[in-house]
């Protein structure tokens, strides 16, 4: 299909972006000597993560026990559940264990810890688990230094849990925008983990994976010594965000959102797109950053840049494209905003957040070079 | 099922919540004498629109054509497509309208008006379309003085369509707070609406429907002379911005997103819970309002509200429970998260806005006043 046959609203992957996106990270992941397990709940869609494992990586992440099923069932059997376990999803663990896959769960505390050890006890499976670090303070985790490292080490690897490894993620990477400070952030990260992994063999338990990443530090990081293993998710499509951290060009963005001029308020500058943000997410993460790009970054369909405009509002099937105000040309723009977006005009808008926007979509437009497209299914849900 | 059992997390509606707020809009419309047209953007469910219709309501709104299709499929045949059509979607507007689907179609402004009525008389199809009317600025329409007006109602009325009706959504009553301001705007939404009707009759074009609505609107107006009918949506559900804007109470609010604790940060009193901005929503829309309730308001599982907690933050799969700092009692609350919030314990979250939070969805659970549920579906997509 041709770009311009495609139904509006809709999620375009530029094929070329997206595959030069993949080189680059597995190419530092290589000249690094680490392996790489991409987080696939950016996309949720198997033509991707066969991209990615085609270019080397090793394993998957995800974020839900859905994901873990659908790219089992699909073929990958490396997996890595990144998001702490409870009682409640043992059984759905243990029944993707049963069919071959080699699922690990990840822990942050006793309780969970202890429940699956029970749960495996009680089940005759031996689950493999990775306690989470905290390195950076922003979500979840054990931090390197607590006694309840040691605590959850002990009671998984006393009762017949295998310890796989610890994992972090400095998420907070996402808040900064200069390149020393992302590596700061990255060694702070790549340091934490490899401590808590030490502190883990003092105490006889056998750590063999050491997992770190954020797209950020990932790109950031000089030196993973003592590491085996990184994740990332969001650097194969990228976006505004990551844009604004300072890891991407805009040209880099892979993913856009095809929508369509639907009218016009003149008197206020405005023209009408079909995609609101039922299409575009709600996602304003930009709106704390150095540049906030409202609800995105129009382009035309061959997807030359719009600068001065910006979407700067969104209902939920109506977005509203007009003049960036902090711009100087704006305002003379905006005068004829009919005459340079007329009703049928096709546009592309750069997200904000590749991950949010493309969970509204059910499936993806692949867009090669020559402008033909063909469908890559994704799926959401839990 | 019972609630206990459902895997986290998992949108539910409280059908007994639901059915009330059915009850009480249909009441108000009847009393008001104006026929009732659910916007069902809001659930994307045949369910809930049984629900609605089996209460009163004469046709549906939809936001996209997949909504139309759908609902169609499903036996409503009564449908107005309330976004201004575009050239491009004009085939699948008349493959429903052939199958027998009264599809009406929208537009403002003269480009789509000619452009539909070319396409019916290629076709042979006499499409109905009403004409989008702006009465408070904040999005899509002709104002009702505007020449654009009769030149839309004429280029329709001259070419072979049937000019329906006109419409109008006063979506900025959503900014507003007070009894007064509500009533005001929705007078001002009535008469608008009125006097665009009036233009077109004045000029020689028939306007048989006069349909305004928004849930604050529809709640707050005390005359609809010259309405025919009435659209809203999203008080079937209804959500914290509603409750902000003054037309519910937390207590009517149906909508909720079933969670599980699944880690704690004691130090920062932080309970992690299985319910991120995937499930919630990225929707802020309290944000902006008198009570910002962060990304929710957290209830036990039996819906009893938790005061003095909200739901701080959330990345795709991990939300933070946390005292909200405004509270006088939270921070002697936060020293014990971990055992008021025990690992495993499940909660249920009220959303900001439950458009944005039910997208997330594959399906709802209709809890029944016993506990018990039954599994709904929705849809997604264009």
């Amino acid at each position: 299909m041709k770009l311009e046959q495609i139904e509006t609203p809709a999620a375009l992957i530029d094929v070329a972006r997206m595959q030069k996106n993949i080189a680059r990270m597995q190419g530092r992941m290589n000249a690094l000597g680490v392996a790489f397990r991409p987080h696939v709940k950016t996309t949720k869609c198997i033509d991707v993560v066969r991209a990615q494992i085609a270019a080397g990586a090793r394993g998957i992440t995800v974020s839900t026990l859905k994901e873990a099923e659908a790219f089992f069932a699909a073929g990958v059997d490396d997996i890595l559940y990144a998001v702490s376990m409870v009682p409640s999803k043992l059984p759905r663990a243990l029944a993707l264990r049963r069919q071959g896959c080699d699922l690990k769960l990840v822990v942050d505390n006793p309780t969970a810890a202890a429940a699956i050890a029970g749960f495996g006890d009680q089940h005759g499976e031996t689950f493999e688990v990775w306690i989470e670090v905290d390195t950076d303070g922003h979500r979840s985790g054990i931090q390197p230094e607590q006694q309840t490292l040691l605590d959850v080490g002990r009671i998984l690897h006393e009762n017949g849990v295998k310890v796989g490894g610890v994992m972090t993620h400095a998420g907070s990477s996402y808040e900064l925008n200069t390149p020393e400070a992302l590596a700061a952030l990255a060694e702070q990260e790549r340091a934490g983990c490899v401590r808590a992994a030490e502190r883990l063999r003092e105490a006889g338990i056998a750590c063999p994976a050491v997992s770190v990443g954020s797209t950020p530090t990932a790109l950031a990081a000089r030196n993973l010594e003592g590491i085996t293993e990184v994740r990332a998710g969001v650097y194969v499509l990228f976006d505004l965000v990551m844009h604004n951290v300072g890891v991407c060009t805009l040209d880099d963005i892979a993913l856009s959102v095809l929508t369509t001029v639907i009218g016009h308020q003149e008197d206020k500058g405005w023209a009408i797109l079909d995609a609101g943000w039922m299409a575009l997410s709600r996602d304003r993460g930009t709106s704390r950053q150095s540049h906030d790009f409202g609800y995105g970054q129009p382009c035309l369909l061959n997807g030359t840049l719009l600068p001065g405009y910006v979407v700067s509002g969104a209902n939920q099937e109506h977005g509203i494209l007009a003049a960036a105000q902090a711009d100087p040309h704006a305002d003379a723009q905006s005068n004829d905003i009919a005459q340079r977006f007329p009703i049928g005009m096709k546009l592309r808008i750069l997200p904000n957040h590749a991950c949010a926007t493309g969970a509204q979509f059910p499936e993806y437009h692949a867009v090669a070079p020559d402008g033909s497209s063909v469908a890559w299914q994704r799926f959401y849900g839990w």
